[in-house]
Order: C-alpha cells, then structure tokens, then sequence
C-alpha cells in the first residue's frame, strides 16, 4: 500500500527514526559488560537495576506509543506493564520502588527479547501521531541511559572486588589546575529557559525573564587538589561552614570525603584509580559543595547565573553536573503535559536542588544550556561536582 | 551617681527598654496558665517545653548583652548555659533538642527567678554597645512567644482531655465568605526585601530587585468551607493533586483533614470548637497547600508576588501564615553576621518553604511585609493556610 | 445496718484492709519528694510517669473492685478509665504506652483527689467478694512502686542537673568483698513454685517437680571491684564473650560501663555517688550479666537452682534482681485467671528473662523465695546484678 | 606414592568421603534450576543469597580443614575469606549480613569453580586429623541447603510472576484429616539430648535427665483445613488469643494468614497451588503457633515432651518443623567447642525458640529425634508448622 510504502520511506530517511534506533542501540551496548546479576541487583533505593532501566524505557514505548496509538497492538506481557511502571499513578498499581532488586526474572535475555519486539513494532508502524511522544520517550531514555551508569558505579562500589565496569578512560574530561578567572555576568533582566527551537523538557520552560544582580562565576570547576585542601583544613569538621540540615547529615552518616574516594584512590566505571589532581572534584552532595563554597569565600551560582553565561564557562559540559543555589521550581507559566506523561518533572519539584552542565556519563548531545537536572541535596551517586560563583 | 542617674533616666524615656520591659512581661503573661508539667513536657522533636521558651530567651540576654558586654557580670548559673542554648554552634555542646523534655528541674519557678535576675540586670546595666542585640532579642523573644503558644497547642491536642489554654476568643479574625476577588499584581522590576529603616532579621534583606511575570493573587484566605469541599472531592486522595513528596506523605501519615480537626470541631487555643466555615483555614502543610491550590485551577503565590501586593490583601497580617511557592534561600548579596547570632536564618536556608502574614499568635507589632517564616513543607503545628494566586 | 456495722467493724480489724491503707500510703509517700512536672514526664518509652503509676493502680482498684462489685457505683471520671488502663486489651482501648508522657492534665494533685476517693469507697464498701483482688491490687500496687522508683530513676539520670530525689542512705544493703563461697545445690528431683499459703502471682505456681543437674551457686552478688576488672579485661570488646544479639547490642548502642556509672561515680536515687567496691553491681542487663559470667568461668544460675538454695544464699533479697539463665515460660499446668486480671503475666511470656530476688526498691515484704521478675535481655534500668553458678 | 595411593584407597572405601561427595554435589543440585540472578539476589536480611550459601559451605571447608590441616595449601582468593565468613568473629571481619546481596561478582560459576577446587583438593588430601571437621563441614552445608531453597522460595514470592523452583512434588508428604488422636507422655525423669553414637550438633548434648509432667501429643500435624478455622473465628483478630508481644506483631505487620497463603492458594517451590486442606500448615510464625493451640484449647509441646514421645508421633519428621514451647537454651553441663568452630550454636542461644521434626527441605537422613532446630518467635520463612499438646 502506498501508506506503508510511504511509512517505509519516512523510516528509511527518518531522523526521528534514526535517532529512536541510535538511542535504542546505545542503551543495549551500555548494558553489554554486565552480566544478568548486575543487571538484576538493586544496591540502594534510590538506585534501580540495570535490567529495570531496559525495561522501562521500553514499556515506555509499548505504553504511550504502540498501545495508545498502534490499533491491535498486542502488549507483551501484561505484567510488564506492573513490573515496569516507574512512578506514573496514571498508569496504576506499579512494583514498590525498593522492591525492584527482587525481580531476577524476567532475565536480562528476555528483557533483551522484549526490547527487539518492541523496537521492532515501533520502527514498523512509527504511527505520525506520536511523533512527540517517540522523541520524548528517547529524551527519556537518555536519561535512563545516565542513570543506568550511576547505579552500577553504585552498585560495584559496594562490592570488595571492586570490580571495574570497563576499562578505557574517556577523552573528553579536562583537567585544569590554573587559577581560576572569574567571569563577570549580565546584570538587569536576562531571559531563561528554553525558547522552542529543538527538544527540550516541560520543567526547561517557558521562556521568561529574571533579574540578575551584579556576579562573576569561576571559570572553572572545583578540582580534587582544591577539595583536598578543604579537607586539610578541617572543611568536614567545622559547623560553621554548612547549613543546618547539612551538619547534621555530615554527622549522622559521618562523612569525610566524596563518596568513591578510597584513600588515595578514587572508584569509578574504571575501578579503582588514583586521584587526578587538576581533574574536577565529583560525587558530592548540595551540601558539601555548599560547604565548600562558604570555605572558599564564595557561593554556588544560581541556575539562572549558570545559563546566563554558560556560553562562557570552561568544562561548563560533560564534565560533572554543577549543583546551583537555586531549588527545584517551576518557572513562571509552567503547566505539566496533561495525562501520565506530564508525570515527569512538576511533581518532582520539591525538596530538590537544581544541577546545570552535563556529565562523562551525559549521553552525548542530549545536554542543553537550559537542562535542570536535580536531585535531593544529600545525593552523591550522580556525577555532581560544583563551580563556584560571587556577588560583586 | 551621675551615670546612674542617667541610666535611669535612660530607661525611663527609652523606647528600647520598654520594648523590652514587655516583651519580657508579655512572654511571663503567656505563661500564666501553664502549671509546671504543662511548662515541662515536649510533644515532639520540633516542639520545645514552655520552661525552655521561657528559659531560652534569657539565655540570649544573659549570653549576648550581661556576659559579653557588661564587665564583672556573674553567670546566674552555669548549667543553664548548657541547658539553654538552642542550636548556636558557636555557643558550645548544648543539651539534645530531642531531649529538652526530660528536665523537670529546675521548675518553672526557677526559671521565672532566672528571668527576674537577668531582667534587672538588663534594665540596671542596658549597655549601649548592646543595643542592637537587645533589640534582636526582643524580636527573638517574640518569636519564641509565637512558637511557646503552637507548640503548647500541640501538646494540649495530644491530652485526650484536651485541655483549653484559654478561653476568650480573638477578635482580630475576620471570616470572609464571599466570592474570592483577583488582585493584579505589578508586572516588571520591583524592589523587594527590607530597606533598613526599624528592625528586620538579616533574611529579610537586602533590599533588591526582582522580576515579576503577570499574576493576580486572590483578596482573601482560603475558608474551611472551601478546604471542606476539597475533601469531599476526594482531594486527599487523588495523586494528580500533588507533588510526588508530597503524596508520599499524605499516605505515609495516613492525612485527610488538616491537624487539629476533629470531626465537625477543630482544637485549637479555646479547646474543641465547631469549625467556623467561613474562617481560615489553618493547620495544614505545604503539600496541602499546593495540593488545594491545584485542586483549585490555581497555584500558590511566590513570596515576591506577595510582598510586591502585600498592601493590596485583605487577611494579609494576623490571621494565618500563608505558604508560598517559594524555597527559602538567600537573597542576592546576603551574609549573615558574624558570631553566634550569626547563627540565626541563613543556616536554616535548606529544605523549607516560605511563608508569609503573620498569625493570632504572631505578637502585636512584630509582622513586616517583608517578614519571611519559613518551615519544612511537611509542617503542621504552626497557624499555617494560604491565599490562591494564578498567572495572567 | 448490721452488715455496714459488721463491715465497719471488720475493716477496722481486717488486715487486708490495713495492707491496702499501708500499700495506698506508702505509694504517696513514695511520691512525696516529686514536683508535678517530675510526676508527669516519661523518660524512655519502657518507662511510665509517677503520675500514671499512681492513677493507674487506683483505677484497678475502681474497676475490678468498686465498678464490679459495688452496686452503684459511680465512675470517677470516665476519661481516667482510657488514660489509666495499662495494657488489659479485656478493658478496651487506651492511652498508646508511649504517649503517656504528654498527659500534663490531669496535675498530680488532681490524682491524689483521685486516690482519695477510691480509698475512701474502698474501706468505706469492701466488698468481701472481691477480697482476692483487693489482695491483689495491693501486691499489683506494690509492683508499680518499684517501678515509680527505677522510672523516676531514669529521668533524673537524663538531667545534666543529676538531681538527687532523696539522700538518705540504704541501710539495707551490705557490701562483701570476701572471696566467693561455692553452695553445693541439691540434686535430682524438687519442688519449685508457690504452695498457694499466702499470696502469690499465678506465674509463680503451679508448684510442680523438675530435676537439678549437679551444681553449685555463689555465696554473694558479683560486686562493682569485680565488674571493674571485667572492664579492665576488655570484657565489653571481646566479642567470644557475648551471645550474639548481646554482642550486636553492645556495639549498636556504645555500651561500655553500667547504665548509671558516670567515671567514677554512680548516679542512684541518692544523686551522684563515688562506686562502693564492695557493693553489688547494679544495672546491668541480662547481655552483660550473661559475658560476665562467661568471662568469670562459670555461668548464670537456673531460677530452679536459685529457688532451690534461695534459703542459703546471702544477699538473697533487697540487693539487686538477680538475672537467671531461665527464659520467663509457664511452668506446667499454668493457666492465666480468666477475665482482665488475667492478662497479668501469661502474656509476656516471650522474649524474657527471669530474675530472682528482690532489690532495695522492692516494697518490704513483698519478695518471695517463689517470686519471678521478668525483663528484656536488654534492660538496665531496673536495680538487677547478678550471682555466679557453676556446673559440677 | 604409598601414601597417595592408600589415600585414595582411602578415599574410595571411606564413608565419610563419600557423604562429603554426595554432600557437595547435593548442593550443587539444588543450585541447578537457579540462574546467576536468582543465585545473587538478597531478598531481606534474614536471608542469604543462594551464591553465598555456596560459597560459605565451601569457605567452611577451605578454611577449618584444608588451611588448618593441610600443609602449603594456598587459599582459593583470599578476598573470598572476608566474603563468605558467615558470623564467625574469632575468623575476623567480615562482609556484613544485610550486603550480602549486591555481591553480583564473583559470578555463580566462578562459585562453581571455587567449589570444585576445594572439592578436589580436600578428597586428594582427606586429612585423618580434621575428620571430624569435615563430618561436621557436611552436616553444617546439610543445613545451608535448606536455608537455601527456605531462601530461594522468598526471593521468588516477592517476584510478581511467582516463578516455581520446580515442579515435581514431594511424595513425601502425608495429609492427615482424621480426628487428633492423643498420645499420652511418659511422666517423671526421663534422658534427653543425644547420646554420642552418631554425629550431632553440639546443642543436643550433653544428654541429661528431665521431669516430665503428665502431658499428651497430638498425634499429628495442624492442618489447613484447621487453620481456616481459626481464621473464620477471628484468630487473627483476637488479642486474648495471643501473647503480647504476638499481638504487638500481628498489628503492626497486618498480618492475616500464614506467610505464603494467595487467596485460595499457597506459595511454595512448586510456584502457586491450591490449599491442601489436610496438609500440615506450614509457614507460621511461634507467635501464630501459640495463639492457635491457645484457641484450641492447648498449648505447644515443650521440647523435652516431643522428643520423649518422638518414636510415637506421625508425622514426627520431613513435613514440618514444629514450633515447641521452648526457649533455645543450652543443655545442663553444655560447653561450645573451642575456636571459631565453636561459633556454631552457643551463642545464638537467646530470643529463639525451639523447632522439632524436619521439613521437606531438610535433607534426608539428617534429622534425628535429638535434633534442635531454633528461630525467633517472628520467622516465618521456613517450612514451620504446629503440633498440639495437653496438660493431663
């Protein structure tokens, strides 16, 4: 029929298509050096198995895709749809969140089965209608794929093999042990967020204006020398450098370093490595990096100071996230999608702080200068470093 | 002696002292009807006794202004530095704040003798060097007065007695029931924060500018009577409703009404009372607030939004706290002080929403426009309930 | 009428009557050096307020005595029935045990009005149907007075004033530091448990055989110059010394001297004391009596083999609760009374230890050779040390 | 070699190789149906990854026979002596319990590499002085391959596939609805405990005299059909039915019906079933045991009862293990081994109670009349069931 002929052609010369397959096929050869066990454990709640974040990126697809917009579609597995829910009350009942590291069936060959027949019938039927919905769901995906590595990193950090996810360095990390240079800001009103041009997430918009007030930003980031320093100097150990909250935390779980340095050592997707000095420091929380900056005379940058000069800063991407003064919000006019999908960022918008910048682990071209990434402030197992900032 | 004599004359005709000849007499006043037990039980972590309030404040006078600044002072007792410091890193070991509830000694007597010793000595020595710490303890103090009567209320609720702390009622509450009016609020550049003329905390500035996006802010509070027919449109229970946390929260603790409702009666500072439907609201978190605000096709003002119309609200002072959207963060260009009464509010900037008005229980004179409370948003115990606002 | 004459004239003679006077008196006094607030504050959840122990023994005389079997009578307050119940799930709901701190309403005074008035209908009625469970009210009573005494014991122990709540000294307890005198138990078949002359709590019978393996019991207590060289020897480090929940107990909770050593003090109802060498250890739980023994070479006793020699031990009685190796279990053909009195020990049959003896709190004439205390292998705040056993 | 030659000799006519042969490959056997993901997962902290318990099985002989007993072995890894020491202090750190399962590396067949290296070097060297080390080695993985199908069958009823182990059925297993016959005890002295011939755990000796009271036994198990019964009336429900600490569990926990029951369906290793009514119940806790023989009008055996009238019970062994009215505690006379493999059972002799019989997942022929099985009153994840009792 020439409507599948057609469809045929689309896929064939289709960036939507080829950006799904691309997407669909590094996720798969992120998971390749694990085995099913790492791909099954769960190491702490926050952190989901490796086989789960396969799965569901793919029920995501199955479900708001092949399901809502594909007539006869047949699901999978109905379970599947129980089993793979993340936190979509619209969808229903799903698995507790803690209770994910018990599923070691389905193995990591079947989810593997049920991506290829999920792929497969998206690529076939690729319905016009859910466009947005496929682009949204590899944005999704891009995120998961972070995550993924995140919660192995997590996960063999726990483990005394010490066991190393791969072994090539990546190529991309700077290390820069100059004096910083303080780069000075727009003062008066700015516009933020994202302007519609390309993808981006709901949280990213709308456009508005803001005032910012006279302010320089480090050039560069914090390096391991300089958190080193902090340490020497007692930053660990002195309340007077941290908020309340974070005092506490520091005491409680009685913190003395980033979360993977071990001695002289740092653990990391390459195992167990030594320090590299002028490389940025990463794996801290909000509040040592608050800490940190109180120390060093300095404040963190708020989101809006961050994207207002981004196009300035050295290792502004693909370095470490960079944690922000600013809380997680939402801007001025933001109204979530309608429906289940909308149950992606607003709901998340409280008790987290705001991260700009990107990661190593950052799916190449998925960071933006308006990306907010965010987390609780006592996250550590993300690749969350800082850069410091100053009221003039 | 001459100096005495003006001393005397001093306090005579100076408004300080008797700012603080009543604030100290009102705080003994609020005590009155506690007996001892009363005056010595804590509730729950985030509450503190009445001796403790009653203590705590002059802990602060004897500390900062008769052992800092008057030669020869002799500490009343050195037990109750330890006993009697609140959270000041700086001061020292202090007792658990979990903890404040276990000393039944010394009595509540005890400790109005201590207040009587440090009074005179304020009053007979009132060191010029110290008058802007006597002034910030006069405004600590009628904080704590604030804090004595919710956390009083809090432990009364918990009597299955349920004792009244009082019985006369407020006159100051207007109960408004008529269709909510929208206020538009100024768009563009507006200047927010204290600009140093009378007293402020050091949170309330600096005075700053800041942008504001098109908004109205509705002229009243939000009524029981409104709060009744979110219940019974299921609003407890309809995830869409509310922030992730704050789902969480709502079936963790198992809520669906706000604190003190008892069936058709709410418990407050009279004892049971029938709720008075065309009252405030009150007693309900912050993600009861965003929830309702949802539920209502509306969202919660910021605290800039607010201050910028502050002048323009009907129920803005004195009725009830009124959640915000906003986080409570440092404004552009804030430091705190230095010392231990440094130790004020810039340390509590983490994880806490803002509120702004002021409450029944907020002393007379003591509620700014630019006032900023601010509690975690699972919070409950305070005279918390909100004003609608909506994006133009 | 005659019989309120034969009923006058009994109570007037009756020694049950004169042990109820002297019992319901003696816990007064025992309250007499407590403020209201000291009588109302609960220190640990295991713990209770003076002010419960005091109302809770009179409402066991109201219900089972002047409620069941004084033809109209008129309940007191009916609200006391919720908050003063213990923990008779027969007599329905009440006051959540850990939540009795609060009650700061009704004041001590207003108990005592409440203790006068059911004295008074007792004497003034005594219904001779119900003699056995006036009987039992006193000995219940006499229970709670221990407990009065080691809760407000614990209370005083979290104040950093350490007050004392009486200072007279203990005539009763004699220190020994002669080395230990090995009694040779009997062998083979005995009889333990009460032969019903006199009162007894139903755990203590049935009287009924078992069988004693050769052994021997310590003359006297393990004294405080011994449990100091049971600290000296690392004795709360080494872990082969402990049983395994004790040894997880012990580091879980930092346990490295008694519960109320304080350096080289003790703190006791007399306040703060230098440690008598020679006296018997106190407050030790049944983990540690347990690795004392193991490191002394012996072992504790059965409380068969301590019931079995209890007439040729010293420091039996008004000492310290001396931990055995029993479990708290029925003894066979046991049967709890039926109704709410007989939810008195049966059900705490589980997770318990027996002690023997009785302590210097122990209300005099109250211990029995029979008698069965009972705790948690992890309480410490009772008066309880320990005697040595050994296998021969 | 003369004396390789007569080792093998040895070996090929030696019992005790042989049962260390069928032992290990037993284990083996067991661990087939499972994946490296099933074989990994920890699904709560009271249990133990399948992997762990074949590993630790082997470490046991690794350590206590081939480095104790033969000279210039080299050990396996010596990261595997921190990994897969169980709880044995005396042999040094150790992983901690509950992190037992984020241990995806080593991976199960280099689990299954490891045992076949031991496996080889302990029957080419079969060291006459360790014998009894690898009797009680055997006995020890015996009880390990329980724990594992007790622990692989929680893992899977956490899953929401409800994947089967297996899916043969255990012939085994009688079902019995006749009338209870009871058989009535011996009364007076009688010897319990084991009597040397044989192997046996330290805990079953030394053999000693008790007394018995008159008693009889139920001549068979508790079953499902019964077991309804008391759940129509309320069993559940019914504090005066349970001890109180039961009742304090079965509320908090909700509990309703034994562990693994579905509806009108159990769980269990042949994945989900219909009720057998005249099957023994199993999965129970103590507290559940006790309520129900309270609610029918009896008690538990105690564990000197069961085990004089053992030769008379049906269903005595390989159905259930049944839960006794006995507190784990050592034996008159009873001493631990010396050494780390002293560690066995001593220690763990507080807050437990005794179990009597076999269940289907023992191993055959190692369940003995003497044989002391103990949890705490809590668990419920092993095949535990009830057998009643009478006083007479």
């Amino acid at each position: 029929m020439v409507k599948t002929g057609m469809a045929t052609q689309t896929i064939a010369t289709d960036a939507l298509a080829d950006q799904f397959a691309t997407t669909r096929a590094r996720t798969l050869a992120l998971a390749e050096p694990l085995s099913d066990a790492d791909a099954t454990v769960q190491s702490m709640p926050d952190a989901s198995p490796a086989k789960w974040h396969l799965a569901h990126t793919t029920w995501f697809f199955e479900t708001f895709v092949l399901r809502d917009y594909v007539p006869g579609y047949h699901v999978y597995d109905t379970t599947y749809h129980y089993l793979f829910n993340s936190y979509y009350n619209g969808e229903g009942d799903r698995n507790a969140r803690h209770n994910r590291g018990v599923m070691t069936r389905p193995s990591l060959d079947e989810i593997r089965a049920y991506r290829a027949h999920v792929d497969a019938a998206v690529l076939a039927t690729f319905p016009d209608a859910a466009r947005d919905l496929i682009e949204l769901g590899c944005e999704h995906e891009a995120q998961h794929q972070e995550l993924l590595l995140t919660d192995i990193l997590h996960l063999f950090a726990q483990n005394p093999l010490a066991p190393a996810y791969r072994n090539e360095q990546h190529a991309v990390i700077t290390a820069l042990s100059d004096p910083v240079k303080w780069i000075t800001g727009p003062v008066g009103i700015v516009e933020i967020g994202h302007d519609s041009a390309g993808f981006a997430f709901d949280c990213e918009g709308p456009r508005h204006k803001t005032y910012l007030a006279p302010h320089s930003l480090a050039d560069r980031l914090v390096s391991n020398a300089e958190w080193q320093c902090f340490i020497e100097d007692s930053g660990y150990r002195r309340p007077e450098l941290w908020l309340s909250e974070g005092w506490a935390w520091v005491q409680r779980e009685a913190i003395s370093t980033p979360l993977y340095w071990r001695g002289d050592q740092s653990f990391g997707l390459n195992g167990l490595q030594p320090h590299n000095p002028a490389a940025p420091v990463l794996h801290i929380s909000h509040y040592e990096a608050d800490a940190y900056a109180r120390w060093a005379g300095a404040r963190l940058p708020t989101e809006f100071e961050w994207e207002a000069s981004a196009s300035d800063l050295n290792q502004a991407f693909g370095h470490v996230w960079q944690w922000t003064a600013s809380a997680y919000l939402p801007y001025p006019g933001y109204l979530p999608a309608p429906g289940a999908v909308g149950e992606y960022n607003g709901k998340f918008m409280s008790g987290q702080m705001v991260l700009r910048g990107s990661s190593p682990a950052t799916p190449p071209g998925t960071a933006r200068p308006t990306t907010r990434n965010f987390f609780p402030p006592t996250a550590r197992w993300q690749f969350s470093g800082l850069r410091l900032a100053k009221d003039l």
